[in-house]
């Protein structure tokens, strides 16, 4: 590849003793090597000084010159404070959520084989690859901490992982081929099996569907240690209905296999797994807890058009044999056609979109999933403390109006007359009545509340991934219309031009197949998640009414 | 009368203005006239010194003398500070709950035709005939002043005539001729047609029930007004079922009659009328409560083997005609067997009485009473916090989740993807459903709550008139132990102290009869009153499952 110049949006200073150059923003190197893996590429500056760069710190300039708003600052954990070398600490596994995935991936296989069998990350180690980059972190931030969270039922049960806002998927975009493909600067050949065909509906571009639907269950959690119990980790067992064999997966490969996700598909918003807690993470309650929410997980990708058929998905669904693995594990981190160039995948209808009407849709989708945002806090907050409620205030409440009526039996029972006895067993039997009512209503959440603030989390990171999509789109969108103004000066030909709009409208296209596909996910899970919530709440309230009803018989012989 | 001799209970600083005798706690007084009316007595102490002093200040000495507790030093209200004078200031009505009522009903005709037609009190002078004693009141404790209360919907409810614990029954029963029963000292002849006849039962002595037991409506109040307008009352409607005759009566005929009622049956005790409340006395809504509260009362009275089918309550729900009523109003007042006199009407089995037993009955029963009370005061705290928390946070905080609910489908209507449509009208739905379930608990305490409060406060009065009663059957069994002792002294013939035994037994059967009326109305009534929330219970939580149902009917077509 040729020489490529870089501009510099923030300030940098590397550590020369590991071979880093530091530089200030706006400061323009030439890009000497862009293979050095890890998220850093070699660099010379204008004084002719050569050195190792952060990736994520430069932007590629070339004729014309991106009009892509500059990504956002990099986050805790992306900094690089030592030079890019291969680490095998034995905590490495899990990516934070900000690390684009494909720094941590293309190291040496060896270090994933050991990570196969390692401990998923001990407590506050657990930052997954970004540990590579520490060393001698002084003038970076230090490493991102995954948040403990302790687990309890009741609790907040914030489980799913919290998305920073500035993932920065727009900038992997561009830096993973995206804009040559908008610029019409690949020729890459795209297997036949590869492709991804979106079609016109009546709700406008979707993903086209297999007919082999599957489903995917992950069960039987085990808890398994190496090193003679010094370190322990929990497996979960997945069974694919497609094969019907089980694979054995802990934590850390799901965290593997959401980064390699997260890089891929460009256009797809791929839900964050749930948090890694680190109190009580062994404990019996927990491990259910994520099993759950690793289903609802695997669920939401195993009914994903484009996801669920992918190479690496189901690589990760079947592969058995270790052998095996590490092959398709590097297979999928090497991957042609990720981030940018994911979007050479794709085989849209052959129409050109209406510029207008794409941008209005995008407007409200963008408004939808800010509302949906809110109202997904708001449901969160409300139902919380509700199903609080229940634990505490309401369950003393019916104690207490039991309990009153159950001392009102020991009052009567003073009385020994025959014709007060029945009275009296009746109103011991309400006092029971409602102290029992209180206890029904302690125990409700589990039924209905806390499925439902599981959903709403799911969604909440659902949501959050989004903004970084229509980013993506929007950059795309962006890109176009800078070529439309440089065809307006002479500086662009009209089928240059051309070309880049066709390729804007191919991202268009996947962003709006994957917003129809969110679309129908969610009235089907709102449904089907309403839908429980209230049969629930209809059994809860029935089954108080017949309390009430029993408690009532006992009058009929008094 | 023979002059009589009087013992001073408390010291008292007469008005010599106003005719009064100035005395101290000990002193001995010759009783001159026991016949001036208004709780006062004429009398003249050892150094010759004539004027009017207040019954209930003193005792009479007698041999032997009384070994009768002390009554209770008389309450805010009843101490008299004025000589005995016609009053006709327009304003008194009703005696204070401790203000024995025959103290107030001996003035003539004139007084109360007034009164027939006057207001029943105007805001804080509604104290009654205590009105009359006022005056010049330096030493005494101001006039009693019935709590004024604000009624308003979901507010204490508390309506129910507060009685004062140390109402002077006792006192009242010596002063009115119950030792003088007691003793035997009594030949009146009791007409048959006045006597009361007490069985044994399986549940003890019980009173005699008549077939004739009817019911009496309380209904239609008025407002009507005299002296153009200024002073304004209300009238209710009653309508006994026997003569289906409607009678007209004001608040103050009620407070007249349970004055005479308290007075009379010296071993039931009478509970308490409806607080007045001041303001908003004439609003619909206290009218339509008082109302309620009176059809209560007289409920309760109507049920009753013995008041039911006394002269004065019979007079109470039967004339219409104004010369009638005060010619019955006189014939109460002048009753012969009032107070400790009542119980020469009592026909009793003639078997004696176990006095272990029903010493043992009656510390029972006394438990009874006190833990009861304290029942009822925990149910009452219960039940008014609950309906608070009805009408507030569980109004609120269903409405918080109807309106989340409501906020998401306004996010999902920015879809108007006709897959969508439905789904979102039906989260409409359901955010209306539990908005609508929210004011349902608003207005459910209307339906159970209040009721039920209303109840417990009428208990709870019923109770608090207990101790009184009691307290009477404990003087006159006290009374009779000490004419054994007497009689161990030689100081009494065994005849006398069989005699008195004998009487004390009638007593014991008055009372005993009494408490076994109470339990079985206790139980009819708790029975009814239990079943009826419970009901009220069940159809609440029947109504809000089905709102619940509704809502879930809407997703079959989402």
């Amino acid at each position: 590849m040729a020489e490529m110049q870089a501009a510099c949006l923030y300030d940098f200073e590397g550590d020369e003793h590991n071979g880093e150059l530091s530089f200030s923003a706006g400061e323009i190197l030439q890009i000497i090597n862009q293979d050095v893996g890890e998220g850093w590429w070699e660099a010379r500056n204008k004084a002719g000084k050569h050195g190792l760069i952060p990736e994520t710190y430069v932007e590629i300039v070339q004729a014309p010159e991106p009009a892509f708003p500059p990504p956002p600052p990099p986050m805790v954990g992306t900094v690089p404070s030592a030079p890019p070398m291969f680490s095998n600490n034995g905590y490495a596994s899990s990516p934070p959520d900000n690390v684009p995935s494909s720094f941590n991936h293309q190291q040496s296989a060896d270090d994933w084989e050991d990570d196969w069998d390692d401990d998923d990350g001990d407590s506050s180690t657990s930052t997954g690859h970004s540990q590579e980059f520490t060393g001698t972190a002084s003038t970076a931030p230090g490493p991102s901490k995954r948040e403990a969270k302790q687990i309890s039922p009741g609790s907040e049960l914030s489980k799913y992982g919290t998305v920073k806002s500035s993932f920065n998927r727009f900038s992997q975009f561009a830096k993973s081929g995206g804009e040559a493909f908008l610029m019409g600067q690949t020729n890459d050949k795209v297997p036949e099996c590869e492709k991804i065909k979106i079609i016109d509906s009546v709700d406008g571009p979707m993903w086209l569907k297999q007919d082999s639907a599957y489903t995917c269950i992950v069960a039987d959690p085990k808890k398994d240690s190496k090193m003679k119990g010094l370190k322990s980790f929990v497996t979960y067992q997945l069974t694919p209905s497609f094969s019907n064999i089980k694979v054995s997966r802990r934590y850390k490969h799901f965290d593997w296999l959401h980064g390699r996700l997260e890089y891929k598909f460009a256009c797809i918003p791929i839900p964050p797994l749930p948090d890694k807690a680190v109190t009580g993470r062994y404990e019996e309650e927990f491990i259910q807890e994520r099993m759950r929410q690793l289903q609802g997980w695997i669920n939401r990708m195993v009914q994903h058009p484009v996801i669920s058929r992918s190479d690496v998905f189901q690589h990760f669904l079947t592969c058995t044999d270790d052998k095996k693995w590490k092959v398709g594990k590097r297979r999928a981190e090497k991957d042609e056609f990720q981030g940018g160039k994911f979007f050479q995948l794709l085989q849209t209808p052959n129409q050109a979109l209406a510029r207008k009407e794409v941008e209005a849709k995008m407007e409200v989708f963008g408004r939808f999933v800010g509302c949906m945002t809110d109202n997904m806090k708001t449901l969160l907050t409300v139902n919380q403390e509700y199903a609080k409620k229940q634990l505490g205030p309401f369950k003393r409440e019916y104690a207490k109006i039991g309990t009153s009526y159950k001392q009102l039996a020991q009052t009567f029972n003073l009385d020994k007359s025959a014709y007060s006895l029945a009275l009296t067993a009746a109103i011991d039997y309400t006092g029971d009545a409602y102290i029992e009512i209180g206890e029904m209503f302690a125990r409700q959440p589990v039924l209905d509340a806390y499925p439902l603030i599981e959903f709403i989390h799911e969604y909440k990171g659902v949501l959050q991934t989004y903004p970084d999509v229509l980013k993506v789109h929007e950059g795309a969108v962006g890109k176009a219309k800078e070529c439309q103004k440089l065809q307006e000066e002479g500086k662009m030909t009209e089928q240059q031009v051309k070309n880049v709009v066709a390729k804007a409208d191919v991202i268009s296209y996947g962003t709006l197949a994957e917003m129809n596909h969110f679309q129908h996910e969610r009235v089907r899970d709102f449904k089907y998640m309403m839908q429980r919530y209230l049969q629930e709440q209809i059994t809860f309230y029935k089954r108080l009414t017949g309390k009430l009803e029993e408690a009532l018989q006992h009058y009929s012989q008094a």
